[in-house]
């Protein structure tokens, strides 16, 4: 028996492809997280964000709490975008209520210089283990997504030392000594390639491709320092597994216009935030790629009444077509409701099926 | 001799109305700030910072700083969008590195309820005083500019009680109860009017709507409760004084193709920040509204020789034409070293003459 008749649901991997679907499949970007109460005791136990993220069982854990809560169409991996510059000897901490912290940022060629690619069955051994133990969990129940930073984003945390406001010290780094930014984005790049390929290897059915960060910059700017490194990692990702395509989401906040740049990666779907609507963002892109998005995540915070009529707003943005596949516009609030949640997945499911007829 | 003879340096007024103009004229926003030595003198002498707005002859000081610093074609009042909260009584502080307080959030239709216009002439004549004295201290150097910020921006600071990451509180007000918003937008919008019309009718000669947040909107959610009360502000504002045009300059960070719908504004400039080419807001804008913008802040890190290319870029992207405002696409960063700020305002002066032949 092939691996593939193992998933019961496809219509997730499917609708990436923009093959016909019955409805609209729909996960949400952190749908493992603070807002669910399971996650929180779980988050306990680990002692630590980092230590969460690291021990294969507890990350199996919390990536599968929330489908049992949901009928979601599919699981993602619970990680973090900053592995690679842990896994690079950078020290990475999480300071409570500050966001993450990179003890040794790189601030020079020097610095630079002494980068190497981790390997991903070394440093990064437990997302390896992580992804193979959730497949095994999973029993074919929804696809795995598999995940990365985009190098820009996660050199932003590098250079600036951890989260920043105005990205001051890369932007700095950028026009100055675009060299030294250059080599840091090409060893980042090399090692995001290896480690979403090691992902794949062990079990992830989709990848995606985060770049929070891409639009602090202009747009001559994103193309070249985030947007060519995205496109060299798509280009270079296995494109099958287990006899199956592994479809490929490029998500860059903040985008807008630049989707249609976008819209020239080698990649099955784009990400959308909710600053553009699904309407708008497909005249954009065309009908090759399929567009996974963008309900406001603040819209979780009004009553399930209220829910309801934004799903239906959303779904009747991107229209007829099966190339969608329902998400928040970014990861969903810590303060949200459990309840509201499960709202918003039931009236994708329940209104979403007219558009498929 | 009737006042417009006064004014040495019109080119900043002229060019906001598509006129002739020999150079393209460049102010930066927050020009008088932290960056300067001599303002940091002068708020240190004023001791908080709302000491340092609700003192004429101190925000005076601070407004001409950079005007004896640099050959600047405009000066901008020294204030801050949070004055008309701070009238409304709802407290206001600004905490060290904190950012702005409000110490009476408004969270409920109660709370609304209780607030009224305030006078201009009363609880906000200090800015009104300071506009006075500021154009009796520039003589005539160059136009002076007032300002407000928009009613959704300064509605955000109203309702999350501060600066905010992800305007949680404000977003679940506006899906959960939305009148509740639109009656604090109201009382917003009818303040700014009245607040805008004493600062001209005191002797502002541009008048400019900061909407730094706009963009954390959907397009339609934008529309509803920025945009049209944006609209609504630069409808009601005196058209002239002192027998000149009052050029308005209305500014969403983050805007990208919202542009198109903001030049239905009644107003003579937009803004536009450096995440969107002034060539491409050309296009969605059309040839009747001026453009103000978009160095990216950051570029200002660099080395003047990298300064004078970036600013090269800027005024390629614009292009041939007289309705160029050259400013930052944000306000400049407080760690900015002067020289290179005087490195931009140069360049600005001696590369644009070419594209005003």
């Amino acid at each position: 028996m092939n691996s593939q008749s193992n998933l019961k649901n496809d219509v997730f991997l499917r609708a990436l492809q923009c093959q016909p679907v019955p409805y609209t499949p729909v996960w949400m970007m952190r749908q493992a997280g603070r807002y669910l109460p399971e996650y929180r005791a779980t988050r306990a136990k680990a002692g630590s964000f980092l230590n969460l993220c690291q021990t294969p069982e507890l990350a199996c854990e919390v990536t599968l709490q929330p489908l049992a809560r949901f009928p979601l169409d599919a699981a993602i991996l619970f990680s973090d975008i900053l592995t690679i510059p842990h896994a690079m000897g950078l020290g990475l901490q999480f300071e409570t209520g500050e966001g993450p912290v990179i003890q040794r940022p790189v601030r020079s060629a020097a610095d630079v210089s002494k980068l190497g690619v981790p390997d991903p069955y070394q440093e990064l051994r437990y997302v390896v283990d992580a992804v193979s133990l959730i497949r095994r969990e999973l029993a074919g129940r929804v696809p795995l997504i598999g995940f990365a930073g985009s190098p820009w984003t996660v050199a932003t945390y590098c250079v600036e030392g951890g989260s920043s406001r105005d990205f001051a010290k890369i932007k700095a780094m950028m026009y100055q000594e675009p060299s030294t930014l250059h080599a840091l984005l090409k060893v980042l790049t090399r090692a995001t390639i290896e480690y979403l390929n090691a992902q794949i290897a062990a079990g992830a059915q989709a990848v995606m491709l985060f770049d929070t960060w891409g639009s602090v910059l202009t747009p001559s700017a994103y193309r070249e320092f985030s947007l060519a490194y995205m496109a060299q990692i798509v280009a270079e990702l296995k494109r099958e597994a287990e006899g199956r395509v592994v479809p490929r989401v490029v998500f860059t906040k903040g985008a807008g216009p630049l989707l249609a740049e976008m819209a020239k990666l080698e990649c099955e779907a784009l990400g959308v935030d909710w600053m553009t609507d699904l309407s708008q963002a497909r005249q954009w892109v065309g009908e090759r790629k399929a567009l996974q998005g963008n309900l406001d995540p603040s819209v979780l915070y009004a009553s399930p009444d209220r829910i309801r009529e934004e799903v239906v707003k959303v779904l009747a943005s991107y229209g007829k077509g099966h190339g969608h596949v329902f998400n928040l516009g970014h990861g969903i609030h810590p303060a949200i409701p459990p309840d509201h949640a499960a709202a918003m997945i039931q009236a994708v499911h329940e209104f979403s099926p007219k558009y498929h007829a």
